[in-house]
């Protein structure tokens, strides 16, 4: 099993851009040292409290700062990026990181990002996301065209379409080839619609936690996607996102994890979206309880939502997971604003990767 | 008088990606290191040997390694990018590198480049620069709007695009407010329109060198043009390129430069652009000679389109150009791929910044 990381990155809205992005490349820092997979940064151009609106500067200042760690988007919001322009991004920076890369793709699910792109709201942005990836991938195949869409156009140069053709063209294709890039999708919402589309693509689902049954719902969907068009699914490509705060005993976690930027971030702007995306009724029901979703408090939290505790704690409420929803590949971390008081949750981070995730028991 | 490099970048077409990073990055820090104002860096998405399709990318990674060199994209290419997540882009670079960023807009004028983005040709980019531009002062404004272009389209939320609005939202502004954000187009052929439309609009101008009648002809039209809508020129802001190149002695100097990347790009790239661009004859012109551009060669190029020599002959050469054009703001000398033997070139950068341009008599 692998660690990864999701930096949204859910920040202090006060934080300054230059305090995010060294930030930033301090957690790469650690994450890479501590022996992470992957290290995956949002993308929003208007939200204070998750303020990367591009993922892909952090992601090339990290670069000669880092050495095995792979890097990702997640998500480019693909409607709000001329696709021919972020085809040759994507294959330059996966050359610039010689293949520690991947994809995230998305449509856009925030009502002010789609407005700053003069959408009404995000009714449309699904059908765009189709359409952009479909260019996409033709300039990603380097062989000639010239086609106009609904909502976007590309092309490629050749003898077909430049009849002068005589520059000797840059190739910013995909490190190792289109088949070497893995393009990930992330799946909310019970028989998540994105996931259906990653599987019937050969896409890599990523499943944000909302209970047991909600991420078994989202491996299903995945992997009968995949069959349905010849792919074969493997639990290993299955990553799953937590909240996780490691200490030496299970009542210095809930202290330390209460007191940190996961706390704040929770208290001040996760509980609202849980409750607007209904994402607590799932995991109430896993605790076994039968309280109403208006009762969740911040000690309820640090029980049953986080992976909060001493290394032995967190690595039995994984294996627990492991056992009802079946095998993943990659438990991903979820990022949160430490900047006043780093040290404990760098500890966290490293017990995380280096005490609990390699000695899961998988079935 | 200021020192200013433009980072084409001119690569042998067999450079990676990654050499071209890490070559990007040394050359910032090299010229950071040597007093050097600005640093500037191109966008080409299909070119070979000018292939950084991201500059954005290269100054994220440049910022935390660099103290005083003010960066820019020269040129973002306006048509080939969403102009709401541009705006956003820039504000929110500009103030990760707290001000020490300006801002390039031009159009795109490579053929290939307009073909991947589904351009036939070059034609209608200077109309959708104008209209994206337009909608990147509105984002910025920070008021909220909703409106759709006949290219673009962006808004703003707020109470009156978004009734439910109730989000914080990220101040994504460029640093210090937009009228701190110094915007530069740059100027190729004789009466520029591109120069005449950046002096109605406040913005610099970036001479390309292709004689002293053209040069003239840049600032005369910018200033004319700054006038006409009330602005006050100022001849400190008018910058020009140049190749050079610094060593002890003339002959070595000439020696190095025709051995170096400066030789290379001019000889296998560059002279088919500047017979292109009919740039030659001006350059002739000023060298008190008459012949044909088809007898152009390197010595030629050596001792009359370079500045090349020891720091005196180079400083004569610069005063030499100030008595024929007037005074100017800065001296940009233009990147070429030294990867191989950095040393000599990087002598020459830092002798340039040292001892040829702060002596620099300007009348």
């Amino acid at each position: 099993m692998q660690t990864g990381f999701f930096h949204t990155p859910y920040n202090l809205p006060t934080r300054t851009a230059r305090q995010m992005f060294d930030w930033s490349l301090k957690l790469a820092q650690v994450c890479d040292e501590a022996g992470f997979a992957d290290f995956m940064i949002g993308e929003h151009s208007t939200l204070a409290w998750e303020n990367i609106p591009c993922p892909e500067i952090i992601i090339g200042a990290a670069a000669p700062l880092t050495k095995n760690i792979r890097f990702a988007p997640m998500a480019h919001l693909l409607p709000y990026h001329n696709p021919a322009s972020l085809a040759i991004q994507v294959g330059w920076l996966s050359q610039v990181l010689e293949g520690r890369y991947f994809l995230g793709v998305a449509p856009g699910g925030h009502h002010t990002d789609a407005i700053l792109h003069g959408f009404e709201g995000i009714g449309p942005l699904q059908e765009q996301m189709f359409e952009a990836l479909e260019l996409m991938e033709k300039v990603w195949a380097r062989k000639p065209f010239m086609e106009k869409g609904k909502f976007f156009q590309a092309g490629f140069p050749g003898p077909d379409t430049m009849p002068e053709y005589d520059v000797e063209i840059a190739d910013n294709s995909p490190w190792g080839g289109r088949e070497a890039l893995e393009i990930a999708v992330t799946g909310l919402t019970k028989n998540s619609s994105s996931l259906k589309w990653a599987g019937e693509r050969n896409y890599s689902p990523i499943s944000f936690f909302g209970g047991y049954e909600v991420m078994r719902s989202h491996y299903d969907t995945w992997s009968a996607a995949m069959e349905s068009k010849g792919f074969t699914p493997e639990r290993s490509r299955f990553r799953v996102t937590r909240e996780i705060f490691i200490a030496d005993t299970d009542a210095e976690a809930k202290k330390r994890a209460k007191a940190s930027g996961l706390g704040k971030s929770w208290e001040h702007y996760l509980f609202p979206i849980y409750k607007k995306f209904n994402l607590f009724p799932g995991i109430i029901a896993d605790a076994g309880l039968d309280i109403d979703p208006s009762q969740v408090d911040m000690d309820f939290l640090a029980e049953h939502v986080w992976l909060c505790g001493s290394p032995e704690t967190v690595k039995g409420k994984i294996e627990r997971m492991v056992e009802r929803t079946g095998d993943f590949g990659q438990v991903i971390v979820n990022s949160h604003d430490n900047i006043d008081n780093p040290e404990p949750y760098f500890e966290s981070l490293q017990r995380l990767a280096q005490e609990v995730i390699p000695n899961i028991k998988t079935s």
